[in-house]
């Protein structure tokens, strides 16, 4: 009796990762959580110092269903700030976190029987959004060790009916980093075809090599007119369970999303609002600073203790703060016999013996593939990693005993 | 470029009044606003309290992305209570407002080409969020003074394509309160055309002539396994913006509103989720008790001043904070040359003329309804609704003269 889309919906394979650590912990385990996309850090007091002060003044009334004025022209100013590129309060629409914005995305340019261009490894949502939609995900494969995709691989799954391409750089799961050369590409490419792009920008604070973040739109500004930059407070703020985002695209698109937001679930959180308002006027970007230090103190560490694995590349993680391990070379040197066949199991090993989750690749669309999150407290994240390594090494150890 | 989808949205009518009377009020005037479907009171120091030391306690992570599991069991509690049907946390969802419980119904059982009856005047997002699954809204008359549906009326549209009734009492806008009587008839309908029911209930604590509020479940316990319930703390605890609602249903649904919820926003904001965790546990009823009887009393004395009108039946307004006028006998006893065609034209007259806001029928499917809202504070109440009589009056008065 349920709709025919609720089947082609992925479960959320990172909450599902999330509810076997959280039982596991449940049971008295002390279960190292690495399966979360969250940094685990108290958010910011301006953030919860304007939450407070909006509570305390009685704030409570339904706002804009794309967000108070004044906080689209305050993220309007910063992001023309972190882009150099300018941007105006109506080109800006705030959303219940980046989840909202992607949606608010699908949903304006996508016809049943579209296609859109998917990057995988991806996120689940993603796709699921598209068939949301009523469209169609087409999935080009992203290889490691960079995990880049290569612009022929998607130029050959281009056909008339190709509306868009979704981009996430830094990349959740894969932590590559885009360069100029593919962003232009890409955009060269969107130009070509006519088709959207839409640019999930919500790790762009976690980029630890040296370079910045750079936006598709300041890589290739040609492509403005028809680009959705989606970004998010949840991870930059520690505050996911806040559900604040926003997207900056052409104006047909945030009076559309003021269209859908108005009839999916009205206005983000007032409070929330209220909340990033205030910590925009006097945030000092010290809590941001601090977050990305410690961010790139643990992944420093922690690449260094996952270079001790056998058979397993290190992996490059240039952006947002996951390492995410090809396991294609482990799995297929283990002996016929192994009870290990997938990394699923591994995920589910690591769990059990190991007290230590993990997202297997399967959620992102890649068997070969593991996430670890280096978001934890860093002392977890660094136990967590020796567990990893020392429950992968002893499997292959007993291969080699055998 | 854009999706056809979204030609097919109306804008949020209740918005656009909303910002009409914004704008005025924008210019100095001092503009009564009874367009908002807000009550305008603080809301209770125990939901307040329960923010705050959320707040202070550093609360930032995803929960479920149907809601931390205290709550929603508190809820079923809370349900169980008030409907004598025993609800368990597995039957609980926790949304961002009622909005999007409703769009989960729609996303879960409805497929392309399926046809959703609505009963109109109806709630604009209703037939919105009917489009947004693809569907095809189908429209049944309710008529005045009782704005009560005719089941054969309902009958008569009914298809092989039918898949869903969406009922709502009471009702926004027209103040309807269905009785036992046809809530039975609608669940007997919906048993024999094997019907989703979807029941929004949130104004289920705005019932104001001595009879209590009735659930279809109340009414007819045999439709449950067809029944998403959906309700929301918005209304009763005047947190509109917070975004804060529930819906209880079968079990295969929650499960769909869980992957749904998980791909279009994750949680409702955390932080809201504990103050009404708080407020559910502490609160004594007398916050709620207060609001309904200032409501009840602001609702005897607009009733009479609007008995003062002239050719305008005195609304029957037994729920919700609604008064809805049916206009169509004043609008035909004008003067042909008259400039004041259509309730529109009324509306913006109103605005103009009288400084106050309202929304006119058209937004609800109704050329002919007029919405003035009671939940504005009791003194704007009245001021506000003598002006309106005044006005309407005297475009009857010149007529005279004329």
């Amino acid at each position: 009796m349920l709709a025919q889309r609720i089947s082609l919906l992925s479960g959320s394979g990172t909450a599902a990762a999330r509810d076997a650590t959280t039982v596991a912990a449940a049971t008295g385990r002390q279960v190292i959580d690495l399966a979360a996309g969250e940094v685990i850090i108290q958010p910011p007091p301006s953030v919860r110092e304007g939450a407070i002060a909006a509570i305390k003044a009685g704030t409570n009334r339904y706002t804009d269903s794309i967000g108070l004025s004044p906080l689209r022209k305050t993220v309007a100013e910063k992001l023309s700030a972190e882009t150099g590129i300018a941007w105006k309060a109506e080109d800006i629409a705030i959303t219940a976190g980046a989840k909202q914005g992607l949606l608010d995305a699908a949903l304006a340019v996508l016809d049943p029987g579209d296609e859109v261009i998917i990057i995988r490894p991806y996120w689940p949502t993603f796709p699921s959004q598209v068939v949301l939609a009523g469209a169609r995900p087409v999935f080009v494969d992203a290889r490691p060790p960079t995990y880049i995709p290569d612009i022929d691989a998607i130029r050959a799954v281009v056909t008339p009916h190709t509306k868009a391409i979704i981009i996430n750089s830094p990349n959740n799961p894969t932590g590559a980093v885009y360069d100029r050369a593919i962003l232009r590409a890409i955009g060269d490419l969107a130009i070509n075809y006519h088709l959207w792009i839409v640019s999930d920008e919500c790790y762009s604070n976690f980029v630890f090599t040296g370079a910045r973040h750079e936006s598709i739109l300041t890589a290739h500004p040609g492509v403005r007119s028809r680009t959705i930059l989606v970004n998010a407070f949840s991870k930059e703020l520690a505050i996911t369970g806040w559900r604040l985002g926003y997207f900056a695209a052409p104006r047909e698109i945030v009076s559309a999303a003021k269209k859908l937001q108005s009839h999916t679930t009205s206005n983000a959180n007032v409070i929330a609002q209220h909340a990033i308002l205030h910590h925009l006027k006097v945030g000092d970007g010290s809590f941001e600073q601090e977050m990305f230090q410690r961010l790139s103190m643990v992944r420093n560490a922690g690449l260094l203790i996952l270079s001790g694995l056998h058979d397993v590349v290190t992996p490059i993680a240039k952006g947002s703060f996951f390492f995410y391990l090809d396991l294609s070379k482990f799995i297929s040197a283990l002996p016929a016999g192994s009870p290990v066949r997938s990394t699923d199991d591994i995920a589910r090993l690591l769990l059990e013996k190991a007290d230590v989750g993990s997202v297997p690749g399967a959620t992102f669309g890649d068997v070969s593939g593991l996430r670890l999150s280096f978001g934890a407290p860093p002392d977890l994240v660094e136990s967590g990693l020796k567990r990893v390594v020392e429950t992968l090494n002893s499997l292959k150890t007993r291969q080699a005993a055998a």
